[in-house]
């Protein structure tokens, strides 16, 4: 599987980026999108933007390009915000809609802002509801008929463990609850088809493999035959069925618009935009392929070579996403060992050393050499220099 | 006055740009900071740009920028999301700090999103809150012991009417009520003391006088005495103590960080923080001084070769912000008619024609050229052209 894309891509020289889970490179369309969107439309247009350069419309047109990627109906995903407010509102929307049920189930494999946003939200509620954690093996098992909504992060942030998303939607709507999916980790890295599966709500943030860059906006999915029965919480005015009428009352507009809560990032969207250009032509089922070749050649490659570095990750292909995650006990050293050579993954507490595969600029050339770089940090110990214990933990 | 910063500003040929209020033009020193921060800082950098290019901290930093235009002390302001969302966040501080009242007060000059998630709240939380809406000059006598919060747009939208904040914020403390001020139409506008006010809660938004861009982050203030008695509604990994720790449970961040919920827009930021330099210098009452005079030359020419309008805004300057507003049943047509010929200002439902008056870059030779067009739009009836009705009201 070819996927020749990495041209379209800035990357450093001497650099191997394996953290495109984390945040994704520059695409190169970005730069002059971006000098375009300040200096024309701001700069020349001024407020006439909103309308002639369709700022406006944008949360909704360019939340198209990804609706595809992640099987989704056009016109039915909005951008805005980021992912911990999009989460707020699927689950203060789901609460709502099952009153007479007090439990969000979710589990430890969960981001945790999503996990405190449930539980800010909770607390100001003060109607008792409970954030039911489980292991995540343990979900499908704990669904009754208390549950109000199912949360559920797609693909693991630590270990790439991925959740089979249609059995789980199937069992918390045989129970009678509602689902939210967070694709984080999901979107533009393997197939999802959120229609197929019948979940109410989907969320996510487009600075990981969408490329959108730092601050990208997050995007939420209502299901079209209940987004007019979601009343929002965070009920803005570009959420009102006419904001320019500036009527005193609130009335939410129509489908997926009462989503949007205030004005949007244009020059973040532009950005995205611009990034989202990568994916013209592409087919998630191709990249997945790709990924899994990658993966599969990486694991096999550290297993051989790297003795000392434990698989976090599942074995099984079919239950992994994107990423391969090691445990070492000096994984943070080693990490910066690693990032000091060229080879950029990331680090989660307490042990993980991450590293994600983008065929859309990683090929299997990038793995070999990576693998190489990762061989002589652990079979040297350069990983054992004070300056690699020192850092702060921010990656 | 002279404030000669007109040349940090990049002004388009042939306009007189009297739109500030709504969304502020380009300053000269934005597009290279957003070309450095795109191909350098994200391209280059990529995921270390949170450490390296100081990313992760700039909410706060940058915000210290505005805390001094708004009278707050630093580290007190931290930016993010938008303005509707830091509405809410205050709102919902201030009514779980007053469990026992059930009043959020408001006055009908309010934007309408400040309005709307009030609304949102209380259908939310079910705990029988209610907004009350007054007139703004009811304001004060509407305060009593059932307020748990006053929520008030010190300066008006629609008609530049400006609240006095200080007495306004007396009254709601001797009733017991918190403060919350949206500060939307007065930071960089008007000098605003919040600490001197005393003050709960401030919010705003950095696209206006502060000339941040379109999208430009928004930005709350916490007095800090009580900043860590706030538990927060939207309670993201941001604002935790050890975002990087990762651990199940929400615990909130020290002081004002504890407002931050997601990854932070940095493209925006980086925009922001280049156009905030214009201001490195200004003291905000040589800016108001200059208003004052722009505002009232405006409304002396208009009043005097305009007979058509009827002044919308306070006569009075000391009740009055920084722009100006004039009535006429045809003002929406009028606008687009004055916008055709190079005069931007904006309309506002149902008959408000607005003028913004931005003394970093508007002085008196522009003005005065406003009001010659201006004139002959009303004496010679250019607006009653068929197109200039058929437009979207969106501006």
């Amino acid at each position: 599987m070819n996927l020749p894309r990495k041209h379209l891509f800035d990357l450093p020289d001497g650099v191997i980026y394996l953290d495109g889970n984390s945040l994704g490179p520059l695409p190169r369309a970005v730069p002059e999108r971006i000098a375009k969107v300040t200096a024309q439309e701001w700069g020349q247009h001024l407020i006439r933007g909103w309308n002639v350069d369709g700022w406006m419309a944008q949360p909704v047109t360019v939340a198209d390009r990804i609706a595809r990627l992640i099987g989704c109906p056009a016109g039915s995903v909005v951008l805005g915000d980021t992912l911990s407010v999009k989460v707020y509102q699927a689950l203060s929307a789901a609460v709502q809609m099952r009153p007479d049920r007090r439990v969000i189930l979710s589990d430890s494999g969960n981001f945790p802002s999503d996990l405190y946003m449930a539980q800010g939200l909770i607390a100001q509620l003060g109607q008792g509801h409970e954030l039911r954690v489980v292991a995540p093996e343990a979900v499908a098992g704990a669904i009754d008929d208390n549950v109000a909504v199912v949360m559920l992060t797609h693909v693991d942030y630590r270990t790439g463990r991925m959740h089979e998303m249609n059995a789980i939607t199937a069992r918390a709507h045989a129970a009678g609850a509602l689902m939210i999916w967070d694709l984080a980790h999901s979107a533009g890295a393997v197939p999802v088809d959120i229609a197929g599966s019948g979940a109410e709500f989907a969320v996510g943030c487009t600075y990981k493999y969408l490329n959108g860059g730092p601050g990208a906006p997050a995007f939420i999915h209502v299901r079209p035959d209940i987004a007019e029965s979601v009343q929002p919480a965070l009920s803005g005015w570009l959420g009102h069925d006419a904001p320019f009428a500036f009527e005193p009352g609130y009335r939410p507009g129509p489908g997926i618009e009462r989503m949007r809560v205030g004005t949007p990032p244009v020059l973040q969207i532009a950005a995205l935009d611009a990034a989202l250009s990568v994916w013209d032509g592409v087919e998630m089922a191709d990249v997945r392929a790709a990924s899994v070749a990658l993966c599969e050649l990486f694991i096999t490659q550290v297993e051989a070579r790297c003795p000392g570095l434990r698989l976090a990750s599942p074995r099984d292909v079919g239950q992994r996403g994107s990423q391969v995650s090691f445990a070492f006990e000096h994984g943070y050293a080693a990490m910066q060992a690693l990032i000091a050579r060229g080879v950029i993954g990331d680090f989660r507490a307490p042990d993980i050393m991450r590293f994600g595969f983008t065929p859309l600029y990683i090929d299997e050339g990038d793995v070999r050499a990576a693998v190489d770089v990762l061989e002589a940090v652990m079979r040297d110990r350069l990983w054992d220099a004070p300056d690699y214990h020192a850092r702060a933990r921010v990656t």
